[in-house]
């Protein structure tokens, strides 16, 4: 079969079971057409992961889908936004029928967890790359941005962190497999993003961000954005049972404050907002923890040793 | 200077003259938050180039910059609609600061006269890809699709043809430089994406593509979701006078039928509109040349020696 006519056929497959309202044209033309409700805002972002930087080579295709499409949608989750359409650009260095179908399986039951439309495409040859992005709604003038952290508000992080970074180590060294380490790499390949308790918290925080870089990098974003500083107690950190087994106390700390790709949220709250956000997330099941608190001297300050230590905001680096 | 910072000090400088009030957010969020105005639908198309594949190694940066930007544009053209935003994921071997300097600053020409704002982008590690997003605006209900396109139709073509292709002629088989090679090379490095033409075309066209992959490759994609065939005299084609210098008629043809990456438009005009077409045209600088016109009998004839011949859309493919 004509590759063309294969990964035509793969992809256009995704909008088999008919377009949401909001689409007009899909897959198929030299743009999607698309509408956006009235009163909403549309949000956007775009994410490459790269072969051999992103993630390891030969990772299975199925892994890939969702692990490009959860980190593209925690980004939507962290502006408190309903996902809507995805765009997707597949660079591969061969069109390997296999692969392309592992693939838009695991596409096609992604995007209908994350209820997000594949709405456009471009397939390249060359060195495995994957391009997302995503679009969603929000209504306008409630996106929850970076910007807007204020002195005395609560530091909080959903779920529990240093798993993912956890799980590319026993990617990495090869770990031998029982339920801690499957539990750890399904956090690495399988980020959940946050979408509904991004859409709770919004009408509460004061200011939010994904955790795709590490805690200190990421909450270094707000911080710089807000013009504020922030104190964090590392002993506040959420760590799950199966990490403090496989990493010990110490560096599952440490991987909680500087490791990546957790795709939890990391956000501010108010202390007058505070009471009205935990009845909130009484009947919600993912849990939120505070770590700290901003304050008004910049920069990030840990409780280490009964006493307020400096450190630098050393996320992970791309080049 | 820390990477992140060399990145991020470049593109943001991209929207330093204000922004306009389509964009609520722009660059350094998790997302862009963007405004689509009332009775208008969104287009987006996302474009993938990469080194050795679509573009040679060592093309300068103020080249790609845009290539990758006119090529884009160039579907928005396609479709009637109005240019509004770009988002660009970047995959860089390095950080060096000269290339990215030199990237941006013609990133930064070419959106100014598109009139389209960069609102976010993601720039990783890895081996040479850019890909472009590209988002325009349509009255509701207007967009101009390749579904369309019915028997007794005339089809039409922008500009001139063949003249990318031999410009990437002249870089691989290193012509010596003259004025046509200057030419022929603009013609490949510097789409002219026909956007002015496609929002005046769109009233009257009944369906309308950008020629990327080449004449007979991309009027295929026409005639499938169309539902019909085409025949076309190779004679009517029009060429560049550059063209015709440098490669003789015969070589000139083929590569305005099969050569790729023109980003002129191939359109199709009722007989009952073309009147008012060509008033419309008469005070526009871009030439329109009927070439063909649309049959029943699905498939595409040439008009060659004197009798129309059934052809292969064989245009460019991507594996």
């Amino acid at each position: 079969m004509d590759e063309f006519a294969l990964i035509r056929r793969y992809f256009q497959s995704l909008q088999q079971d008919g377009l949401p309202s909001s689409v007009s044209v899909g897959i198929g033309d030299d743009c999607a057409v698309l509408n956006v409700p009235p009163d909403q805002q549309l949000v956007v972002s775009i994410d490459t992961l790269v072969e051999g930087v992103h993630f390891l080579p030969d990772t299975p295709a199925d892994q890939l889908a969702w692990r490009i499409l959860g980190a593209a949608v925690s980004d939507l989750a962290a502006m408190g936004a309903t996902p809507a359409w995805l765009t997707l650009a597949l660079t591969l260095p061969q069109a390997e029928e296999s692969w392309i179908s592992a693939f838009s399986a695991a596409l096609s039951a992604a995007t209908r967890q994350y209820n997000i439309q594949l709405v456009g495409g471009d397939t390249t040859r060359g060195p495995l790359t994957l391009t997302a992005q995503v679009h969603g709604f929000v209504k306008t003038g409630t996106a929850l941005l970076r910007k807007g952290a204020k002195p005395g508000d609560l530091i909080c992080v959903t779920g529990t962190l240093g798993d993912s970074r956890a799980g590319l180590d026993t990617l990495l060294n090869d770990a031998s497999l029982d339920e801690d380490v499957a539990y750890l790499r399904r956090r690495f390949y399988r980020p959940e993003p946050r979408i509904e308790t991004g859409q709770l918290i919004s009408p509460f925080a004061s200011s939010c961000i994904d955790i795709s870089d590490g805690l200190l990098g990421d909450i270094n974003h707000i911080l710089e954005q807000s013009g504020v500083g922030a104190q964090i107690n590392p002993a506040a950190l959420p760590l799950s049972a199966e990490l403090l087994r496989f990493a010990g106390q110490k560096k599952a700390r440490s991987w909680a404050l500087t490791g990546g790709e957790d795709f939890e949220l990391c956000f501010t709250v108010p202390p007058s907002q505070w009471i009205s956000l935990q009845s909130q997330l009484q009947h919600h099941d993912v849990q939120v923890t505070p770590v700290g608190a901003i304050c008004e001297a910049t920069g990030i300050q840990l409780f280490i040793e009964c006493e307020w230590q400096m450190v630098e905001a050393s996320g992970y680096k791309h080049f």
